[in-house]
Parts: structure tokens; C-alpha cells; sequence
């Protein structure tokens, strides 16, 4: 199929396109940019909601129901999910199982397992890429689930407008074996099994954590990409912090659910909903969306280095040559890497070497 | 201190120095790559061991009898925790406790926890250069526990010469929870609460999974870096893949343990030191060292770029003009991403700009 006709294809909704594009984009596949870049203006209409937390917590289970829920509402839901515990990846579920075929079956849903994987070019930027794909091709929502465990797994849960948090009684030490940072993240926090003995205990333990946690701002994120907003926007990084520390600003509540009873469920759309609401109100989601922009970019850039630098034979080759003198430490690997960007800026720049 | 202080110290094995150019190293504080750089002939002795497997299997339980193993035959270990759910980090302890205040006041060991660190500079990068810090300060081990569920936690495990996966019969689908990838990674095997229920059941699920694996080299494993081997170099993947295709080579060995009665760490160590023979014997020990000083230069490569571009407020300013034409849809993210490499050959060649 000609990629003029793959694109016709997709722009008219039909769901083989879609998958075609989706595994291009997800493989990088020989013109993936021109894709992406083409599906580029049609994006930014979907909402991207985040379900992280620890295995066993119910996740899958609640994002199901939460498919079910927004179906209902005539809404057409994407769903990546990037945990390899999650049934929709194929994996073993640990709590009780929802029959997801209904889910799986319904053309208003579109499942991808993002678990198999590999390093090559971050996870967290593939999944944007991906619910980039979904985003143009027009589906309403988007729930991205991954497991609350490993850094690049936190990365993924911020390219989320609205991250919900699941957490389970079982492990009352759950909160203390998240990385560190998916506290921080969420938006939601929400108490899976409450119906077990621990939930109370949990639920204060949470809302202890938030009360502490009050007056930190999104200017105190943690730096993406290493920059440093205060540094190099400084009117920005103040308008932000203005937005955020407003009285009226999100305060995340703790709710309740018993996911394989279907409790709590609707609460937690309504959460969600009023938490866009928010972020709509308060200017949030436009400051959140285009610093979703600016990493997409920041990624676009250094996966183009990584390739220029890395795919020329002959600088790999050289890279080869230095390594014996690495190992026998007459060089070290930092004079080795300045020497090899002295001899590639053509390279860098996407022209050929000289 | 000044920094010629500072190496002076730690070239002298003061313990207070080592704590100080491990923070430097980890925080990437001013002046870590000179740091870095000094000791790098330093590097190259110690036994780098990877612990790996999902939360509450029993590494950190494992992780401490090893170095109480090691220390009784007089060697001196370094213990690098990646894993939030270890108590070496301070987390929660899934299993039962073995009691870690005499490791951890045991002037022979030094542990050091990653589990905070935010994604800046990457965590297998991080680790990497955090064990070579602990490498030239002169630990004969190095023993690096992560937890086997996220991409970047996989990463780490690649950067030992040894990896043991620890697996646990009570989740019976523990293979499939963990992250595709990590079985192939692992050199030993071990079944710890082998008096449980379902260890036979565990063992031969691995040993049937080890039996389809075989005939999977080292030259298949996925490419690092986006670089393929076969194509780059292939008279080093053809010395890589004759090496392991050797009937001689590594069958990993599937053990039983009951880390909680101390039961099963001699073996453990004993196939770390038949592993450890494997390694230098087949040369594959020398062809893992080269690929990891590889590794390092890749790294710091990427890394430089990534500072280079990212910490200079022009580029960043000019990054931040273009954000509302790619909000608009006007421009894409890749077309950013090449002006932006276009106008910054000089800085990443490390040059100030005109």
C-alpha cells in the first residue's frame, strides 16, 4: 500500500489503516516521521488519562470498567497499555478478572500493548507517539496503563493530562514501595479493594501524604530533559507556579472502589471529569499540553542525534577503534565522546560527512 | 576540598572520600566527569553482580547473605540498590527480615540506594557510573539489585557480568509479570521459597523456557543504542556468536533456595564463581567489558548533547517560540527538531555559538 493511500486510509477512519500506522509508528518503520508528521495537526482533541500503580492493585480491572463506562457515554476510547502484569499485554492477572473480550470486541475500542518493547528510543516517547496516532485518528479518550514501578514507567505516566492513582490495602506498605515520584504524580488517588481490612489505614496514610505535600507546586517537578524552567523561562515557570498555587486550585481526592464488585466506578469518571474541568479552567491542561509539545520535540531531537550518530558505520566503526585504549585506560570515555561530536557536527545536522 | 584533595583521599581508600565522589557522581555535580575521568584507569577489577526479579521474591534477603558470604571469604563488596521495594533503600520488605545492621556497619561494605533518583542522565547510566566509582575505590564485588519489572531497571541488569534472576512459586505466573526481556538476560536462576508450594511447578517452567531459549546467542540480544551489530561489525558479531554458540558455552543453572533459613546461598555462590570461570574462559568476559565501555561512551556522547542543547537558554528560548506554531498544527514536531539541529553544530560540538 503506497503511504499517500495509507494516509487517505487512516483520515477516513478505517480501522486496518489504523493498525497499520499504529505498529509503523511503534516500530519505527522507514517514514514513521512523515506519518506522524502528517496526523501531526489533527492532534490535541484527546483526552489522555493515566492508570498507574503496584501490581495486583486492580488497574486493568478499573480501566475495563472504565472503557465500559465512557462506551456508555458514546465516547470512542483508546487504551495503551505499557505494564506487563496487564491482561490486555497478554500477562497474568493477579486480581479477580473482568471479562475484557466485550471490550475487545467493540470497534469503538482500540487496544495496544506497548510491553514487548525494547529500549530503543524510550518508552515514554513512544507511548506519545502512539496516542498521537489514536489522538488524530479521533478517538475521544485515552487511558494509558502502566505499572507503578520503574522510572521510565513514571515517565510515561506524565505525559498524562489527569494520572490516577491505584492503590491496594494489601500491600499497606504500597506507598513506600512506588518509585519515588508517582505520589507526586497523580491527580486521582484511588483505594482498590476498600472492602478489605487495611483501607481505612491506607486511605489516611494517602491524605496524610497530601496534606504534607500541600504547596508543592508543578514549578517543583522535577526538571525534564535537565532543564531548569526558573533558569531559562523565568515568566513562564512564575505564571505556572501562580496557576498552581491558586486557592482554587486541584486538591486530589481519595476515593473508593471495589473494581470487581464495579464499585466506585462512577466516581472515578466523575473525578476525572471534574479534574478536566480544572485543568481547563485554570489554564493547566493548555500549560500541561504544551510542555507535552516541548518534550515531543526535546525526544525528536535527541532520537535524531542518537540515529545520525549511531547508524553512520564509519563512526561506529571509529567508536570501535578507541574502545582498546578505553579498556587498557590510556583514554577515558569522556575524551573519547568529545573527540567523536568534534568530527560529527555534519552528522548532527543531518548532512552528509565530508 | 579541593578536588586534588579529594582524589588524593580517595586514592588513599578514606571512606569519607568515597561517600563524597559518590554523591558528586550520582548528582552530577560540577566537575564529576574529571572525577570520573581520573579514576577511569582505575576501573576494570571488581566482579559486577546483578540481582534481578519482581517485588517481594527475596533479592534483598539473597543480596545480603552474599555479602555476608563474600566478606567471610575476605573480598570487599559494594552494594548498589536500584529497587525501590529493598530495604537497603529503605523501603518496604516484602519476605521476612534477615537483620542488615551488621552488614551495613561493616566498614568491608559499602550500599548505596538509587531508588530516588529522577530520571536526569539515565538510570542505567547512572549505575554504571556510580559501579565504577565503587570499582576503583577497590570492592572486589559489586552486587546491583533491581527489581526485574521496568525498562530501565532491565537496562541496569545488562550492565553486570553475572545476573541471577530470583523467581518465587507463590505468583506461579511470575514469568510472564516480568518484563519481556529479562529472562534473557538472566545467568543463574534461582527458586527461592523453595519449600513452598509450586517450586517443582516453577522449576520446570523455567527449565522448559530454558529449553526453547537455547541456540539463542548473545548475538541476538537486542540491539543497544539502536545499533545493530551484524551490520556495524560483523566480524565481532561473528566472534561474539561463535563464542556462545560453543557447545562449551553457559547453560544458566536453575537453583533452589530458602533465603529466610539461609538455605541455598553457597550454591548460589558457587555458580557465581563456575559463571565468573565461563566468562574468562570463553572470552566472553572481555567481549561484555568492551560492550559496556562501548556503552559508557555512548552514553556520555548522548548525554553531552543532550547538556549542551537543553542547558543553553538561546536554544531553549528559541525552542519555546516555536511551541504555539507546533500547537497550532503549523509545524510539526519533526520539522522544530530539524531547524533546531541545523543552527546547533557548533554547541554540540562544544563550541560556544556565533
Amino acid at each position: 500500500m503506497s503511504s499517500d493511500r495509507l494516509t487517505e486510509d487512516f483520515n477516513a477512519a478505517k480501522p486496518a489503516a489504523l493498525a497499520r500506522v499504529v505498529s509503523i509508528v511503534e516500530n519505527h518503520r522507514d517514514g514513521f516521521e512523515q506519518i506522524l508528521g502528517s496526523l501531526h495537526s489533527r492532534t490535541g482533541r484527546a483526552r489522555r488519562i493515566g492508570l498507574t500503580g503496584p501490581p495486583g492493585a486492580g488497574k486493568s480491572t478499573i480501566t475495563a470498567l472504565l472503557v465500559k463506562n465512557f462506551r456508555d457515554q458514546g465516547l470512542k476510547v483508546g487504551v495503551i497499555a505499557v505494564d506487563p502484569t496487564s491482561p490486555f499485554t497478554g500477562g497474568a492477572l493477579l486480581g479477580d478478572r473482568v471479562r475484557m473480550e466485550n471490550v475487545a470486541l467493540d470497534p469503538g475500542v482500540f487496544i495496544r500493548s506497548m510491553a514487548t518493547r525494547g529500549s530503543l528510543g524510550g518508552l515514554a516517547a513512544a507511548t506519545r507517539e502512539v496516542a498521537d496516532v489514536l489522538d488524530a485518528f479521533g478517538f475521544d479518550i485515552l487511558l494509558i496503563e502502566t505499572v507503578g514501578v520503574g522510572q521510565s514507567e513514571l515517565d510515561v505516566a506524565r505525559t498524562a493530562d489527569s494520572t490516577v492513582l491505584v492503590l491496594v490495602p494489601e500491600s499497606g506498605d504500597s506507598i513506600q514501595t512506588l518509585k519515588a515520584g508517582v505520589m507526586e504524580v497523580a491527580d486521582i488517588f484511588v483505594v482498590n479493594k476498600a472492602d478489605r481490612p487495611g483501607a481505612d489505614r491506607l486511605r489516611n496514610d494517602v491524605e496524610l501524604m497530601l496534606g504534607l505535600r500541600k504547596g508543592v507546586s508543578f514549578g517543583n517537578m522535577p526538571a525534564h530533559h535537565g532543564v531548569d524552567l526558573k533558569r531559562v523561562n523565568p515568566a513562564r515557570a512564575a505564571r505556572e507556579a501562580a496557576a498552581t498555587t491558586d486557592p482554587k486550585a486541584w486538591t486530589p481526592p481519595v476515593l473508593s472502589a471495589v473494581a470487581t464488585k464495579q464499585e466506585g466506578i462512577a466516581e472515578i469518571v466523575a473525578a476525572l471529569d471534574r479534574h478536566f474541568a480544572y485543568l481547563q479552567r485554570s489554564g493547566t491542561l493548555r500549560a500541561r499540553r504544551r510542555e507535552r509539545l516541548r518534550e515531543r520535540v526535546m525526544d525528536v531531537v535527541e532520537r535524531k542525534v542518537s540515529d545520525r550518530l549511531w547508524k553512520d558505520s564509519r563512526t561506529v566503526a571509529w567508536l570501535d577503534e578507541q574502545l582498546p585504549s578505553v579498556e587498557e585506560g590510556t583514554a577515558t570515555p569522556f575524551a573519547v565522546a568529545d573527540m567523536l561530536l568534534r568530527q560529527s557536527a555534519e552528522l548532527v545536522r543531518g548532512e552528509q560527512r565530508t
